[in-house]
């Protein structure tokens, strides 16, 4: 029998609105242990990413949902502390799906080895991973980006915005960013390099964003959904393309908003600029993993793109870390470390 | 000086919802004399289509305006009366857009000539002309129409929706209309052979969609907007595409519908099913131009796509036509018979 202890966050109720403490219930469980064919992996780091909130409803989402009583999903990184597996070695690093736990086996189905050497480990589940990869597809696949195209990116400074703008800005379009704070805004045109970031927590964004884009949008990345969705919409030029990604400012609404319903107005405009409005998942993209890694990867290694992650330390504090994303309290990629990594010193950290 | 005179019909008043008689004014003016290398063109029949109502708002839409005092625009198909242009002799049947009058000078831009033995020539303003051609380019290129899909068409039985789900048929799909009384409903799935029809003048038009739609919708040609739009939005499958193509319903609305807001949730939906929408106009996609003639003219001739014309006698009666065009009354193809069409008899009259 293992001696290890499993600290495990699973949802205890589904969450009506904003997730409350309560939704969610720690337990400690005796770490398993891996059978014949698999591998036993510690979680190093864990993915905090606001699909997770679809996830937790009861009804459908794009993934399927957490049941009540299981470990909440979540893409990881770990190493292996004990291999049954042909294919792993004890001590490989591992990205893996363990979700919010601090042990999990594995068949080693869907689990990939990480090169310590060509990238920091944590930037599996970040710039180099699902969010780098759903930037990088729905920027240039989805939205079909092009030569000057006028680029908008909501949550700009977060894991896919940031990666966004700076790919259209490698594409050489002229990138607008929204984002919260001024320090965040400062980020975004400071080190991410955009032409322009506004604020959406200024009354006055709608005027704010056309100032930021006297020639409109021909292309919107949405992210966010809400009242910044509401200040793009009479930007949009002809033939604009709105690849969506995420509606995280929706994500918690129990009604629909106040009308008039604006339904006929935004599909009037659908049709006289000729808008394309697309909705994808990065996981419908998958033959693209490769070319994404070896662009992405390139702009990093070149340093044409940068990446900032925010790790929070300890599993005890994913609750409390998913909520403040769900506000965008977080500034960068956010992670949390749930054990130690054995690849960085402490003057590695990152800002 | 001439001595024919030219019943013109100018715009009066820019419509505020529903055009009333009053915003048009029929005059007489002396027809006008071709100069140096123009042609006198006499209409012999005028389209009516729903996108002229937009062209009567003073606000932007994706055609010109019409100025008050104008000539309202349509296409035509005309005969030429008198030529001062090398291309074009005395006689010529001819497809141009003279608007709504009798008579038209021209310099030969934009007009083509049409061979009365290939098909007959009021086809050129229906299914061989601007509606046959936004039917197969929104279905084709823009819905991205595959084997198998489970198409919907709205205003089925009108100049587009028929030609839209005639060619879905042929190219093997299932295919489920809307349209009003139950004439229309019979004919769509009669003589256009459509799998099912269902009524947007029911009640239970929501539930009536659904059990036409067992597989749900993987393509919604939008041709209305409206409650029809609202009822298939729910049944939309993943990967679902929406070309949106006009949305009549809406077309006289001066205040937004009463609330909520549903846009939030029709962007959740986009996401989490992966849609696309997409807005065109048949006007960008002229390419097109030689495989849609090949093709439908193509079917056309074999007898797997059929059409029908509704002809309203004189231009006197254009306003009325139009109006009626808006309320749905048409079956069919609406075209005015301006003049008389010397290649038709009696006997060869369209239903």
């Amino acid at each position: 029998m293992s001696t290890r202890t499993n600290r495990q966050v699973l949802l205890n109720a589904h969450p009506v609105g904003f997730p409350v403490d309560s939704d969610f219930k720690m337990v400690e469980t005796p770490a398993p242990e891996p059978g014949d064919g698999e591998l036993l992996i510690r979680t190093i780091y864990q993915s905090l990413d606001p699909y997770m909130r679809g996830r937790m409803n009861p009804g459908l989402s794009y993934t399927a949902g957490v049941s009540l009583g299981e470990v909440m999903g979540a893409g990881t990184v770990g190493q292996v502390v004990a291999s049954r597996h042909t294919g792993f070695a004890e001590g490989d690093f591992v990205l893996s799906r363990n979700g919010w736990q601090e042990y999990a086996v594995s068949d080693g189905q869907g689990v990939r080895t990480l090169d310590p050497a060509t990238a920091p480990i944590s930037t599996a589940v970040g710039v180099l991973g699902m969010p780098g990869m759903t930037a990088y597809v729905g920027l240039l696949d989805v939205g079909g980006l092009k030569d000057g195209d006028n680029v908008v990116v909501s949550a700009a400074s977060g894991a896919v915005g940031s990666v966004v703008g700076q790919i259209a800005k490698i594409k050489g379009c002229r990138v607008v960013g929204v984002a919260g704070i001024q320090k965040k805004c400062d980020y975004v045109t400071g080190e991410l390099g955009f032409d322009a970031c506004v604020s959406h927590r200024r009354e006055t964004l709608p005027d704010d964003l056309k100032a930021a884009c006297p020639d409109g949008i021909d292309l919107y990345f949405e992210n966010v959904g809400g009242k910044v969705f509401e200040a793009v919409v009479p930007l949009l030029n002809d033939f604009a393309r709105v690849p969506v990604c995420g509606r995280i400012a929706n994500y918690n609404m129990t009604t629909l908003p106040e009308g008039p319903n604006e339904v006929p107005r935004l599909m009037g405009l659908v049709l006289v600029r000729r808008l394309l409005i697309r909705g994808f998942i990065v996981f419908d993209h998958a033959a693209r993993q490769g070319d994404f890694l070896r662009d992405v990867g390139g702009w990093i290694r070149s340093g044409e793109l940068t990446y900032r992650e925010d790790i929070v330390e300890g599993i005890e504090h994913a609750v409390g870390a998913f909520q403040g994303l769900l506000r965008g309290e977080n500034f960068g990629k956010l992670l949390v470390r749930v054990s130690d990594d054995p690849t960085r010193t402490s003057e590695a950290e990152p800002r």
